[in-house]
């Protein structure tokens, strides 16, 4: 990175930094901890945007996630881009000073899901923000360099941290099987629907529909490139999108909201022969479905867990900047304010979308 | 087809032949109809053997399927074969004698679905013994050339009836990408379930693990091929399979049973990445998944409406005499006796597994 | 369609008809012909602009290709589009007025490779200008509805008729699976060529790169949004593509020439582990390819022959108007100058890219 | 392993050991090394059985492989299993006596090739006895955990070291998309191509079609599984092959002689829209095909290099001991003999198929 000067700034690596670090519900304290060493195949990055994810937000209401509980003191944050301040002996794409973006979940590389391409099912992978493994809201993490990318020239830091739940969007809409003029139906305006929605037209939807029920969300999603935004409270879904499809369905849809009613309406907003993908975890875990519709019409429901092989290719499509991703950023903290960013996120969803903190400095 | 003296026998056309004619629920009468003249691009067929179908049965006791209603009176009966005993002007690959099966789903050849090679999924299908199109149960019956096929030497007609069932089975297995060394669970072990155990074998399937509440059908797919038979009353199926796999879980489930908890089974003995394929139809149309289940082991559930495709392979496959597809040939009828086979295959789960019914007489 | 004053002109259907009948090599004769009549599932098609394609020239010229001799006298051309005259009595989906464009090649729907969607293999296919059917020369022809699709608004008759070989482009771009990000090669910038650069946009491609020998098509090809046109005269195309790859070689690469040494730059320029299509036929039908690069870099060549199931996405992709296909149109001719409009593609590939004839009136 | 008393033998691992080593053309020599020591995530194996493959000959012969060249000593060798010795300390799933097979192509697991699960691509991969990585005729070897594969019971050291080049065959099987019911033919009946037989047949071939031009091989391929087997010198392959399929060709054909008239025959013996895999590399690395046919056929050509994700099913394939593989063996040497045993395989061809040398002892 050049700074304003046209300089090369490659940042200094204290002994110390300072972390946000949970432990228990609503507790996170700013701490001293030594700056990780990268190891030798290890890059080790000064953080500068971390996007707050639900799954931090339920960490820090709840202490646990399912299976994966906070037990021990943990760093959240896993959405993160920044510069390279130093890199292991082995390490030879990176150098001190480089912008990148950093894929969260450091798979194994060898066991049968890695070999065969699904490295996002590793039962080894360590994902930054899942216990125990520490997360972004740091000044500095270390981590393996594969796991690493360039940021393109132009694009912001900003940006390239939403590259993390793009990947989600991208790999729903890569398992969902999206082509060229295909019509899709995606459930649920947070964050990730509304970067699926970014990921559908890039990966060739001629028609996106969208539903939720924040009006700031549905704004959002018509700003980004859908074509209908139906307010899911007001009015019936999946009759809209049938209806704006000459009673065919979409091709595709796409539930992200953990919704059971949007899961049901994703279905049958579906077309014969069909996909529908499933993002979002509803909170029960579970939901009634009409298993009439999925035979008659021999659809395919996809689950979609995380994402994999998707950094290069949606950095290099953030990096078209008409993909004017900025309407997600509502909110901006420093490393001090985790815990209100944490705040934010969790009770605004009315008016926030997608909050971010900066460990190095707001504008940093 | 030659007779006992070596000679080709070609049927005699009636011009009035016996048809077992649907009227109301539960009733069914022995009717004279005009003998079909067969369509230029038509083979009329001697019928000889029908299997007795869950569909029919259902049509026999409710008079409707879903949206499909018997209002009018409705010859049943869709898995069949026979002899070919006149032919259309313009039809070029059967002539009178030729010993053949049928495909019972005309479809269009014409719309989306059909030219996108998914034509069970054709709109305009006619499909037999679904209103308004009459069925097999009758002593002649006209088809259109391409949706018939010639019974490979040796394969009898009752074998050559279950290439229907069969081919749910091979399009079941086909849509879940069964492949060589997979293990694969299969719910439900009425005929079709046991066929598709026949159809997994013949896929590559390495091991194949089942269930049922019937220790008749259980003990059938242990013939036909099956490694492991649970009794689902007694037992919990997913776990089985998952002892059976080292905790892993089946590469591929189906679930042929219609059943709520089965489909919740096959779900859950699927492992991590691996596909549920769903055949059978719940009473209530619906069931409550785990959704967790499918998002975080990326699961896909692929609903299986009829076949396509299947009916080459499928005979071919049931030519091998080592598929010992007899064990499924538990009752005899003649076309008199229709109302009877019906009533038998409603009332007997427990001992029967597929009724047939023999419109030119029984070992004709 | 609506004419000037914003009423549907309804084509008015005379007895007789003209068209450009072909006699033998050179020799082309307007005639007057019975209009033909629509069968029960036909279209009366008023024909109004028809694109010369390489293979109307090659009939023209040698008076066979390969297999297919002329050896009766002939109507070419079979890029065409018009407005409906008269519909059979089965017809659903059309009626006079309507502005439509032809998918030329007649698929029976009965076949095997219908039946599995591959319809472009179908050994009874009925095509248009290829001997013994006669083709679009003609002021009027009757094509079967399910191959006639309705022009979007706003698209001409021009670019509706360039969806044929725009389908080629885009059946070529699907066969070689290019998918959002793919950096992609296509050697050949021939009307067909020049469209599978569209059609690669349309798929996603982030780059197309691109190679001829004639300067007007090279910088034809840049208008429609390649971004690197070599002059394989004078500049070694392989090479080029893996310096502007950082070596890496092209995701696919599309050869549409007919020349088997950009058929070598194709196999050279694809990347380890990509997809090679080839389109284009050689004169001599075969070429001397390095078995080398195929086996070590585990490369797929896949042949392209017509397409299937294009037209709908086609004419939706060609009514954006961004894509300015127009540069194509170099030439315009009557039906009366058919003979001229062949010599004129036939002789000036320099300064012709796309021949249009138009059987009812330049500007019609 | 339990030796003749049923206890199992753990290895003793001596300090130093016997190796083959490769000087220059046709000068191999016995030399005592260091045992290897196994890294903190290897596996130390005592060899068992080696199997002299065609690239062991040619570098014995010429010294090197295309870019492959050996410039300073050489262990040759890499179709190989034994039994472990010891295990580096991070090593979790092997234990001293465990029976192994060896997969020899170690990937990295980081680059975008292993990433997306065709790890045989990865640019960095350390192969056995292909400069400069020393191969397996040695006593010992040390292999990464994650490419080491337990045996199954009852599988021979020599069947389990036949699953490198049967996960040859198994790979084209794969890319060629064989399926249940297919027919297949495969050009070359050396030792890959007999295992391709096997392969094939595994995967659903119904019936297999061989060629080549020694009747020894000829032979072996019928004893294999292949129903028509076709003299290559005296018969036209590809015509016989269209005779045996009523004129329609094969489904997949596969070339693994590595000779142009072979993959000639191959691309002519493939159906339309058929697959033709090419295993084989001809000795001028090139080869003329027939561009017509590629393209009227819609065929797809596809190459294979080593494989990916073959080694549990081809160990549990060979596990079957109705696939009779021993009669592959023709020969047994002792490491002693390497040299002899590559001069055996060298000139040997009417009368060799595969050559095994034990490293530590014929028997043992």
């Amino acid at each position: 990175m050049r700074d304003a000067t046209g300089t090369r700034a490659v940042p200094v690596v204290p002994r110390e930094m300072d972390a946000a670090v949970l432990h228990r519900p609503f507790e996170v304290r700013l701490e001293r901890r030594p700056t990780p060493e990268p190891r030798e195949d290890e890059v080790l990055i000064q953080v500068k945007a971390v996007g707050v994810c639900g799954s931090d937000v339920h960490y820090y209401e709840h202490g646990k996630i399912g299976r994966y509980v906070v037990d021990r003191p943990l760093v959240l944050g896993h959405e993160c881009s920044g510069v390279v301040a130093a890199v292991g002996a082995a390490v030879t794409r990176f150098a001190p000073g480089d912008r990148v973006a950093v894929e969260p979940g450091i798979a194994c590389g060898r066991c049968a899901s890695c070999k065969s391409g699904k490295y996002n099912l590793c039962p080894d992978v360590r994902f930054l923000a899942t216990p125990p493994i520490d997360g972004a809201f740091a000044q500095f993490i270390a981590i393996r360099e594969d796991f690493v990318f360039p940021i393109p020239e132009g694009l912001s830091f900003e940006r390239a941290a939403m590259n993390e739940p793009f990947s989600v969007g991208l790999h729903a809409v890569r398992r969902a099987g999206v082509k060229t003029g295909d019509t899709v139906a995606i459930m649920g305006m947070g964050p990730v629907g509304l970067l699926t929605v970014v990921a559908a037209k890039a990966c060739g939807a001629s028609r996106v529909f969208v539903s939720d029920v924040e009006p700031l969300r549905l704004e959002a999603a018509l700003k980004l490139g859908a074509e209908l935004a139906v307010h899911a409270g007001r009015e019936d879904a999946a009759a809209a999108i049938h209806a704006a499809t000459g009673g065919e369905g979409a091709d595709v849809a796409i539930e992200t909201a953990g919704n059971p009613q949007a899961l049901r309406s994703a279905l049958l907003a579906t077309k014969r022969g069909g996909v529908a993908a499933v993002v979002g975890l509803p909170p029960e875990g579970r939901a009634e479905l009409s298993i009439s519709d999925l035979v008659d019409n021999e659809i395919d429901i996809r689950g979609v867990f995380r994402y994999a092989n998707t950094y290069p290719l949606g950095l290099s499509l953030l990096a078209d900047p008409a993909k004017n991703i900025e309407t997600l950023f509502t909110d901006a903290y420093s490393l001090e304010e985790t815990a209100a960013a944490l705040e934010r996120a969790r009770t605004n969803k009315s008016g926030s979308l997608k909050v971010l903190v900066y460990p190095n400095g707001i504008g940093g």
